[in-house]
């Protein structure tokens, strides 16, 4: 416990963060980071992570912790630039999984191109906590004009996703429950900046994007819905994802919709622009299985904004009733895309 | 559980945050807030939360976790802007506890005149939190030219104290303790974004500021003469503390000087201007009982820097050694003020 009052201790473990993050703002040692001025609008944005357990294939909670703000400050297209790391460990935690954990967070920033700048850690009792949960938050820096608000969306623009589905909640689950899955299941925590950099430099129109991290796709279309106060329509043959996962997906009765990602997006382009986003999509390797998955169908609310600063439709949660989204199923029907509920996959990031 | 995995439940509780912060930020519901461009450079830091209780006289975790950040940006030098909220709840909070505790935020943040523009909510099962932790980060602008890194100290400057010590600590120790304090202590938590304006307006040459949290004042001086290779020292008489926190802090063995504040700052003043500075300070509701209690001493390592842009003296960690903080004492003797090693006051912020 002494670890988290303030004193010599704390700046062991600080020490140790210092050395994995090696910023010069870090060295600094003040109560924040002083960073050079934004060009542009910032973007800011925090996620805490409580992912049970720590490590697992393909990340740790260090790797989505750092990935996950990344996501969340490149999908509303900024360039993600500082990034800080708040710790909250459970006495006992071993200083080794402590600098493992520190070591990803490290690797991530580096992959992602950030800077991790200012963190603060605290020390509960055991039985308080879980080993470590992690906080970061993050800003970014947005070029003037892109707005990916959801804005001058239409009907018939097509609904792209990133890669497959659900390998993330699939890793974790497999490896809590010890269904037998774990050699060959991978989270596919990865910093998708570089993807979306791509993206937008393909020139398609991009209209929106999400991470599709809790909640998974289902998530996200609903929020995109919701948003806009349109349908959306998907079509069940057309998601990519994993034998392993659909098998895993089938056996613990969770929609593949609705399982969390760490290295997934959503994004919605202009009709006509599709190939030409899938293309730059495919050729990065994150988003090497990039698939249109569906359309947004036409209604009431939308139509062409000028300037595309009006939101169109309804705010959040004001009209969630009129929004829709449907599945075309590989059997021909249609159903609904249920609105994730989350009792599901609890401590999955 | 369900309230944590990003369906139905979670929307509740963020629709309870938004509700409670009411931004247009927030409102626009994307993964990151895109903020206006800021003004200078870019201030950024975070904190996390875990102190027990979640409520005490004075204040409670959501006050205290608005105005540690808020407080962190000011002190080098940052207009505060811009907050975040990330909220690890264990099942089985009361939606009530939740509610107050957000309120709290959105008061300490109005009256900071901050806002809260993106947030984060997680869930952990029962026995693997403690009702509740919190962590926000915070980006301020800091005006261009201004440096309060150290830089530029001199034997001679005064160090100031912005009011009494400990009062944040013994409130919550001698509530956790039921030492029968309850009806006399109240945390001090508090913005001191306006106490800080006042004194660099002030026209004072303020070099250094920092805020008192853990480890408290002699926390503070070490991370300043670790800063600096310079030696500090401080006269007991001229430290402001309540009698009663006195009077705890001889009752648990715990020196006021190691005690964390919530609302109290440490400013370094070049001498001739401490005069200025206190007026300044006393003026604020927050540094009413403002008071120089010390000074830096000359040192070989210091002296005066062209520009300011240099740091005076080893970096943090470097030459510990070196570094001394000593204390006139009432009995007029002198001694060393230990660095606080950390292991008395656990999860008191």
């Amino acid at each position: 416990m002494g670890h988290g009052a303030g004193g010599a201790l704390t700046e062991e473990i600080v020490r140790i963060a210092r050395a994995a993050f090696s910023s010069r703002y870090l060295d600094a040692a003040l109560d924040s980071a002083v960073l050079p001025p934004t060009e542009g609008r910032v973007a800011f944005t925090t996620d805490s992570y409580v992912v049970r357990p720590l490590f697992f294939p393909g990340g740790d909670i260090g790797r989505i912790a750092v990935c996950g703000t990344v996501n969340d400050l490149a999908v509303v297209g900024a360039r993600p630039r500082f990034v800080s790391c708040g710790l909250i460990l459970e006495e006992g935690l071993s200083f080794d999984s402590l600098e493992r954990v520190l070591a990803s967070m490290a690797e991530a920033a580096r992959e992602a191109g950030v800077e991790i700048v200012t963190g603060d850690t605290k020390v509960v009792e055991k039985g308080h906590g879980d080993g470590l949960y992690v906080n970061t938050a993050g800003i970014g820096s947005v070029p003037p004009g892109l707005d990916l608000s959801g804005s001058g969306i239409e009907g018939g623009d097509a609904i792209i996703v990133s890669g497959t589905l659900g390998d993330h909640a699939m890793t974790v689950m497999s490896l809590r429950e010890s269904l037998g899955f774990e050699s060959s299941l991978r989270s596919d925590a990865a910093p998708l900046n570089g993807l979306v950099a791509a993206l937008l430099e393909s020139g398609a129109r991009v209209r929106f994007m999400r991470d599709l991290t809790r909640g998974g796709l289902a998530a996200g279309l609903h929020e995109l819905a919701d948003l806009l106060g349109a349908s959306l329509e998907i079509d069940e043959d057309a998601l990519p994802a994993r034998s392993e996962v659909l098998a895993l997906s089938d056996i613990l009765g969770i929609d593949v919709l609705s399982m969390a990602n760490e290295g997934k997006i959503v994004a919605v382009v202009a009709s006509g622009d599709e190939e030409r986003a899938l293309e730059a999509m495919r050729g990065h390797r994150y988003g090497r299985d990039a698939a249109i998955v569906g359309r947004v169908v036409a209604a009431p609310s939308l139509c062409p904004r000028a300037g595309g600063a009006e939101r169109a439709g309804p705010r959040p949660g004001a009209d969630i009733g009129a929004a829709r989204v449907r599945m075309r199923t590989s059997s021909g029907g249609v159903r609904i895309v249920a609105r994730p509920s989350g009792e599901k996959l609890p401590r999955i990031c």
